[in-house]
């Protein structure tokens, strides 16, 4: 038996000790009155022995994560077919309508106005913390803030029913799953956490932060199956350093999730074996030449150019829904109205009959991804139509009889200012998967165009299977990633469809996107939401205003926090344990001097003044309570974005700054978040 | 012109004054013996235009960073065909004396031992600090320790040549090119970190450890054209924290890496476009059925507890080199006879004629991994020898005329001690690929037993079609995963073979194989050699000795660091300038009271020397020179772990350790490096 065994051993002995002393003395089992005590006694022994197999295993915590990747993965596999089966039942009625057009207009506006109004009153009027894309706030989360708001089960099953409603409108209203999906998990995180602290004894406080970031790897793996770039999510999204122990925590939970989702899809009878969410036909022979490279690279420069045309005009309608005061009154009174009518108009220009025929709005948005994303070219197919040998699954792209150029630019003209009205609604949305939608389709129209003018300049074979899908896939990426300023929808790319051949093309773009789309300190999708939001979130702040986070700490330190001389006696101590809820309250050498001595614990001055009414003589601070010494001090001239990282990095609750060894203030979690909320007002 | 724009643009002019400045000073262009003078200034000239030019584009570490990624990719390119050739020539001189059995054994035998002693005596003659596989020490210098013998121009040269000489003995000698391709490229980069300093006059002391960090990233990138996993190895080998500002740099040349690696290959007529490593024939429409993921779990497990074992040898034969009189004086003194002695058992064992007929030995490593990765059952297809379609690439393997299994266990059995005694060979040498291959015929065995078993208990068709060539695939990844502790190798499986559809079995097996061979706080393969050498890494400390970390600092201060009180005249700062090489100098009240004021810089203090010889009236320090606060304090209760990770993150040069104001100790990496090799001598 190894040490480390036997440690467990001695642990769980000790656990059990423990437990059964307090459960000697717990009220639930002296309580007489309670009703079949000895079955109860049976079960609840039973369960301890069973805490001791498990944790003999291997710690609690990983239990934890096993449960949160199965519970994620089995939620999103649950929405997913609740959302099919609703888009399906919309897509019956309007078949079913065929030939009365005006039944068809209302069938195809009503039906996902009818969802919208449903769902913005449900999450407004249940949890209003629940609308929104939910990232921003996991990321002020991640980076240290408390927000227990965003993480109550009341929220979880508000976005929960929010988002199908969200889903449920389909292609119309155009939005996505991922960014909720993200919050949804680590509101799941948080309540298993505290599942978790309850069975384990010791090691309390750290488990809630790990699995939040483990919760937010889980959230996008579990999305769509992709284990490997959800963990870089996790990395990309921290706001300075990802501690490399979660590392092996978020690579188990997603697999665990990433397996789940697969595993629910293959028993539900959508396949026969665990394969990725959109199947492509790419050429395995010659997925590419090696020059095409270049061309990747210029889609990944336009890409990123259209992103801060895009990111620019999100930015716009975010100031104008805050200060037109027509847009104020309608947001904050009539939601459920507003959004039932910008769905109302979103529906109509997309109405087949009408615009809709020039845009494939017929298309879910898993059809269109599938559609933009297929091995062929279409022009030339389209060319030679005689050849009919398997269904072209672009076929609505020229339903109109229109080009296929022309249908794909159209689609892009007016995405954009849909998109950006769509972000507007009040109701659990997420923004990732329809701007992935929008970059396959202008890595499509690049690719068609590319290999149109290839053919003709070349007006040899040797370009002619140049593959269209393969630069949808690479633009995909590349846009997302310029929107979102990450990289990960490089690698979700290659595992949504499973085509490694393209992983160094769509890499390539994806930098080159993202290296245009952040030049000049321009603000992602999330960090114009943040910063619209004033959430405590250092990057974004930075990224709007560059010298901000240099702030020195001096400058912005609140009131003179509460302190303790060493000989305080019963009326200074009462007065600090009245006036200031820290846990820590710092104890100096006199009130002149100011002279840091170290901390008392709160719960140890409590027992000062306990003693001092039991005891007739007054006692000073010092012979009663242990002080102790402060780990790491800060001075006036360190910069709020020191202070923030040491903060996170050290862990404890809170942080001292001397000036030469005197007491100058203390910084907390919660007056860091003070302190970046007032910042952010001076944007 | 946006903000940024016109900064880049002042930015630039700026510089240009201050070379042009320079450049009218500097003696090199005032120099009137020097020939050429016109023709120099115009070059000079031209040269600071391009300068300006790249600079509007982007960063200069930019251009670092893809010239790192274009040089490794192509030294790694080159380093494969020069061993392709070697491996060859020996190929064709073993073919061409077929029929002499003792010819053919000295062929076999001495050139792979001639290849060693002249890769071993070439290392040690010219720097002896190229041998070995060098993680560990990247590993300690990417925590910030300095160890400029490990990064010397000379050391690249040395290692690039000793590590062909070690790939070009082949399978026999069984070592792999993946560790010392990461101590090459942090080289490439440490050259190119100081070459970019010489370009950019400002932030000059950053550049140098985000180098280190990408230049990890890009080794394993370059090495088999796998972007991806390099990152992540980046990340994992970064010893607590990763900071995500190196993340994007990271991926950047990772592309730039891999693209080189492939283009290279393509251009050298290798391939028709960029393609995988290791192409694999896996069914697409069927990858595996659901519940084999099972039997991938288990041989998770599996390979955890194997790669124990070979962990124990491995950490049994370090301890034996240290302190066996008999192998210290021959790796002292005879370091080449003993290389030429360990190659030529080792391949007089293999010898095709002896036991290396049972052990496929005639395979080059690149052939065991493709034939081992084979699609079809090895088993079922040699049953029905009659069916022959197209050459097995497995042939090899039976060739003996026994079962595959028997041929496999006999590999495992073998090539177990092999691997031990070849990793004490003195050459640059690496560990990752050995242990990949010795994982990948661990799951082969797996699958073609797991096959024949279950087609035996099943006698249906359903289970006939499975894949063993998928497992080994899992079993590579899982079992190179538990040796070195890492879970990139998963997705390194995965990149080298672009079999997508086996990513979650794969990260599933690599998971659990990483928790068995974790438990118990066992070291891992590089943190044995860590220990073993004595370097500076805490990680590895910590797993060889978990409390020593959380030793306060106040107990390992070494020597009271050199300080100076404010009124301190000519005499004492004299004294202190020769005493100590430290650039920050603190600054005390006075000698008595020790209360810290701050830090006085080195070049101030050489100042304050020329003023105070200059004037007749002498002055005090704090008359003279400006006291900079220190910014973040220790007290002597924070444990060497804290400090550590606070030094590394706030990127200063000193920390200084207080107790209640007054002056302990200073912390700085010299001295953070003695105390963790005094630690180390602990254990």
């Amino acid at each position: 038996m190894t040490l480390s065994e036997r440690n467990t051993e001695n642990n769980c002995q000790e656990e059990e000790n423990q437990l059964e002393t307090s459960h000697n003395k717990s009220p639930l089992l002296s309580d007489s009155w309670k009703p079949y005590q000895r079955p109860r006694a049976i079960v609840k022994e039973w369960l301890l022995k069973l805490r001791c197999c498990l944790g003999a295993v291997c710690g609690m915590e990983w239990y934890g994560y096993a449960a949160l990747g199965i519970l994620t993965g089995f939620l999103s596999f649950l929405m997913d077919l609740s959302v099919s089966k609703l888009l399906r039942a919309h897509q019956w009625l309007y078949m079913k309508l065929e030939g009365h057009s005006l039944l068809q207009f209302l069938c195809w506006t009503l039906y996902p106005s009818c969802i919208c109004v449903v769902g913005s009153s449900f999450s407004h009027s249940i949890c209003p913390f629940s609308t929104g894309s939910g990232i921003p706030e996991v990321r002020a989360m991640l980076a240290g803030f408390e927000m227990p708001h965003y993480l109550s089960v009341t929220n979880l099953f508000t976005k929960y029913v929010g988002l199908i409603c969200t889903l449920a409108a389909g292609s119309t209203i155009f939005l996505g799953k991922v960014g909720p999906f993200v919050h949804l998990s680590t509101m799941v995180g948080a309540y298993l956490s505290k599942l978790c602290s309850l069975v384990q004894t010791n090691k309390k406080d750290k488990a809630a932060g790990e699995m939040m970031v483990v919760a937010a790897a889980v959230g996008v793996a579990s999305c769509f199956g992709a284990p490997v770039s959800g963990v870089l999510f996790s990395v990309e999204v921290m706001s300075s350093h990802f501690a490399v122990k979660h590392y092996v925590p978020c690579f188990f939970s997603t697999a665990c999730g990433a397996l789940t989702f697969h595993l629910f899809s293959v028993w539900s009878g959508d396949g026969e074996t665990l394969q990725v969410l959109f199947k492509t036909n790419f050429p395995t022979a010659l997925p590419f030449y090696p020059l095409e490279i270049v061309l990747f690279a210029l889609l990944g420069l336009l890409c990123g150019a259209v992103s801060c045309c895009y990111l620019f005009c999100h930015r716009w309608i975010l100031q104008v829904i805050k200060t037109n005061p027509i847009f104020i009154k309608w947001l904050t009174t009539e939601k459920a109205l507003y959004s039932g009518m910008v769905a109302f108009l979103l529906a109509s220009v997309t109405f087949p009959h009408f615009a809709g025929q020039y845009m494939a709005s017929k298309y879910t948005m898993k059809q269109l991804l599938t559609s933009l994303l297929d091995g062929r070219q279409w022009t030339s197919e389209s060319h030679n139509a005689s050849v009919q040998v398997d269904p072209k699954p672009w076929l609505e792209w020229s339903s109109s009889g229109s080009s296929v150029y022309m249908t794909l630019t159209f689609f892009l003209l007016m995405k954009m200012w849909m998109l950006v009205l769509a972000c507007t609604l009040p109701v659990p949305a997420g923004c990732f998967m329809p701007v992935f939608v929008y970059g396959a389709a202008l890595g499509r129209l690049f690719g068609e165009g590319g290999a149109y003018v290839l053919s003709g300049l070349t007006s040899g074979q040797q370009w002619a299977s140049i593959n269209p899908g393969g630069y949808a896939l690479a633009g995909a990426a590349a846009f997302s990633g310029a929107v979102t300023h990450t990289l990960s929808p490089a690698l979700l790319a290659i595992e949504l469809t499973g085509q490694f051949s393209h992983a160094v093309p769509a890499l390539i773009a994806t930098v080159l996107a993202n290296a245009r789309s952040r030049s000049g300190h321009r603000p992602s999708f999330y960090d114009a939401i943040s910063i619209s939001k004033r959430l405590p979130h250092l990057p974004s702040l930075k990224k709007a205003c560059p010298w901000l986070p240099s702030t020195p700490v001096g400058q912005v330190l609140g009131a003179k926090a509460v302190q303790l001389q060493k000989t305080a006696g019963l009326v200074e101590v009462q007065h600090a344990v009245n006036s200031c809820t820290e846990t820590q309250i710092p104890v100096v050498d006199s009130h002149e001097s100011q002279i840091l001595l170290g901390f008392v614990l709160r719960p140890e001055l409590l027992m000062f003044l306990r003693h001092c009414k039991t005891e007739t003589v007054e006692k000073h601070l010092d012979e009663v309570c242990c002080i102790h010494r402060a780990s790491v001090l800060l001075s006036p001239h360190n910069t709020v974005q020191e202070a923030h990282s040491i903060l996170s990095l050290v862990g404890t609750q809170a942080l001292f700054v001397t000036d030469s060894g005197r007491l100058v203030g203390l910084i907390t979690w919660p007056e860091m978040k003070r302190i970046l909320e007032d910042l952010a007002k001076e944007i």
